[in-house]
């Protein structure tokens, strides 16, 4: 990692191996994509890294939305049908192009990763891996979800269209 | 963003302002760092992407770990006693040093979001923000968290200490 002033770069530790070939026809997130496998290649030299993953049921990709070029500040979502601000989105294209997805964890074999609930495109390149933690990620009490919860997209059957490419 | 073979550059888009002055002492996540106040100062010129972000209770902050540098394959965790694999962590060095919290949106004004539940250290860098939904981002089915489970820290009571400094 190099830094400056206000930038600074990441690198692809991986690549995520999907079913969907581009991101027009995928699904929009983990739960339009449940039971979806896909295996996460990870650089050999990282291989030790994986130690005592295999616990766990579930783990957070963070991935770099690779196709996504540019970005509005207002978008409309998959699920709606007039524009939200970008951050109460998860519109792929955004100034950083960062993606996360909690997906199940089926099995390792040496530097691979079989995972199901892939919801990116084939070939995304890697950032990190997190195991997932209820404890952390979960936050306590009751949540709201703004305009979501009042949208009439379902997010099981929705695929991605056009719009954000 | 500017992207090579496989590196591509991200840029801070605002700064997350907490109590926690130093990475020493400060919580290890957002649940131990229940109700602690922090600003989210987001940059003047993306204000409208904050739109619509206020019917949500909470928010994933994705944020550089700005005083993480170089990483271990293998390290002793907060929580547990013994070495593990990086990934199988949430340690904060490693080879793309992001780190992601759920926390508790209190208000928005302007480009400044008041949040709790910061466990980040004052000044950490913001790379994106995502509206926290429970649909995409609670996994369906029973979670296993390997050495986590079997482990005798107490995160709501850990603070960080010197070693991945």
């Amino acid at each position: 990692m190099t830094g400056s002033e206000n930038g600074f770069m990441l690198r692809s530790i991986g690549v995520i191996h999907t079913p969907h070939p581009t991101r027009e026809g995928a699904p929009i997130q983990p739960t339009g994509a449940r039971g979806v496998r896909g295996q996460v290649v990870i650089d050999p030299d990282l291989r030790d890294g994986l130690d005592d993953l295999d616990g766990f049921s579930h783990i957070v990709l963070i991935y770099r939305l690779h196709l996504s070029r540019g970005y509005d500040l207002r978008v409309k979502p998959f699920l709606d049908t007039v524009k939200r601000g970008l951050f109460a989105t998860r519109a792929p294209r955004r100034p950083n192009p960062i993606g996360i997805s909690v997906v199940r964890l089926i099995s390792i074999e040496n530097n691979v990763l079989v995972v199901e609930d892939v919801d990116m495109v084939d070939g995304t390149p890697l950032l990190d891996i997190k195991p997932y933690m209820p404890d952390f990620d979960i936050p306590e009490g009751k949540t709201s979800t703004g305009w979501y919860e009042r949208s009439q997209g379902d997010p099981q059957r929705m695929k991605a269209d056009g719009r954000f490419l």
